[in-house]
């Protein structure tokens, strides 16, 4: 069995270990380093990397992080000051900790190893600018095979409720400071809910559709914690303008 | 001062009052008198009618009913048996039940005058198969001129708010009945939450655009009285695909 190295920044050897790939993220040469058997990051990351706002000097925690795609992503496309990424599952956090050292992130990204639903215990209270997450998208009784599997736990809510994921965000961001999540568009009435029962009022939405006559795959929502009641709803973001082709916004925002 | 006539299918003079009008409504011979001076249905009230599903033989409510165009629309739409209409103004309710009788409906649709607030004591609890609503957009508060204004009253939550109005759906709307709402995007959060206040569950959304990189003027939602969790999202309704010329749905569906 061959192990194979890249080269960081600073010429340390990063080990990718077998069935691993690092994958070209086609922004400023970064690589997420990604393991096809367990969990790739889909579409639905890349788009939320892109809806997320975080401005200058501001914090960003990336709750259930996975390979830490969120934390990279952002690392890139924004300013903030620095970005934490909280996940779980202790062989997605390893990778993510290779692909920060692989891209010479070191003082921009922490990655954390812990439980959600202990979120609030294993940093303070209210100290993010921005929380993002991509939580699971399905309930935890729809259809699940192993919840011992990788995918599953990232897909199912077998370790965290959407509930939990919420309150989660509510507590680690600070008032008036920003909660973004990437869901399905089935679960909006419950979304909503969730958030503003924990006083994350939602402020803007955004429906992600692959083709414009079809319903939308993915809803992108911004909440603020404290905000005042009304929203923005954004024009819809289209991927596609015809089989293979995608639409001049993605294009031009987007690279997959 | 002239009072001109116009004639019911049965041959009964009716009478159109100073400032009134006969809109001709392009569909089965319709006509809906109005008061340009007062209160016009707009699109919304045309494209609610068209997002409303009323089975045959079912019966339909329509809260806040204005001129009646509601029921007017789909009492042709529809294979319904029967639609009732709510309204508070009694200039409304008149030319509202003059529409009735220019367009021959007596057997079909009934006008009632009465407040929302009050409509559980004026229809008998969970006796419709479908409840339909045009709320007012607006929070009382939204710089208001004169809550005596005809337009006021129809727009702002001058006499009945947002949770009177789904909380008198969910009342006289039968258990697995329907309620269908149109209003503006901006208030989807607290939509929702009242919505599932009173148990009625959303299963449908539909946006609609003026044109597909436009945020959205309007929500089109479905609820289902104790319905299970779970939303279908349509594509966005897109009214125009360039400049004063209509997409081919709206164009096909629609006759403005």
């Amino acid at each position: 069995m061959t192990t194979s190295y890249l080269l960081s920044p600073s010429g340390e050897r990063i080990c990718l270990k077998p069935g691993e790939r690092a994958d070209d993220l086609q922004l400023c040469g970064l690589y997420c380093i990604q393991d096809p058997d367990r969990f790739c990051f889909g579409m639905d990351a890349v788009l939320l990397s892109g809806y997320v706002s975080v401005k200058e000097n501001e914090t960003c925690l990336d709750l259930g992080t996975g390979t830490g795609i969120i934390p990279l992503l952002l690392s890139a496309k924004t300013k903030g000051k620095h970005f934490t990424g909280l996940e779980i599952q202790e062989d997605n956090v390893d990778m993510a900790l290779r692909s920060v050292r692989l891209n010479g992130l070191e003082n921009k990204i922490d990655i954390v190893c812990g439980d959600i639903r202990c979120a609030a215990d294993i940093f303070p209270r209210s100290s993010f600018d921005v929380v993002t997450g991509n939580p699971p998208y399905m309930t935890a009784l729809h259809g699940i095979q192993n919840p011992n599997d990788s995918k599953a736990i990232a897909r199912h809510e077998v370790l965290c409720t959407l509930r939990e994921f919420v309150g989660a965000a509510a507590a680690l961001v600070r008032p008036g400071g920003r909660f973004y999540m990437v869901h399905r568009p089935f679960r909006l009435p419950e979304i909503m809910e969730e958030l503003r029962s924990f006083k994350l009022e939602p402020k803007g939405l955004r429906f992600v559709h692959s083709y414009v006559d079809r319903e939308p795959s993915m809803v992108l929502i911004e909440s603020v914690r404290g905000g005042r009641p009304g929203m923005d709803v954004d024009a819809p973001l289209i991927i596609y303008k015809s089989e293979g082709v995608f639409t001049d916004e993605v294009r031009l925002n987007y690279r997959f």
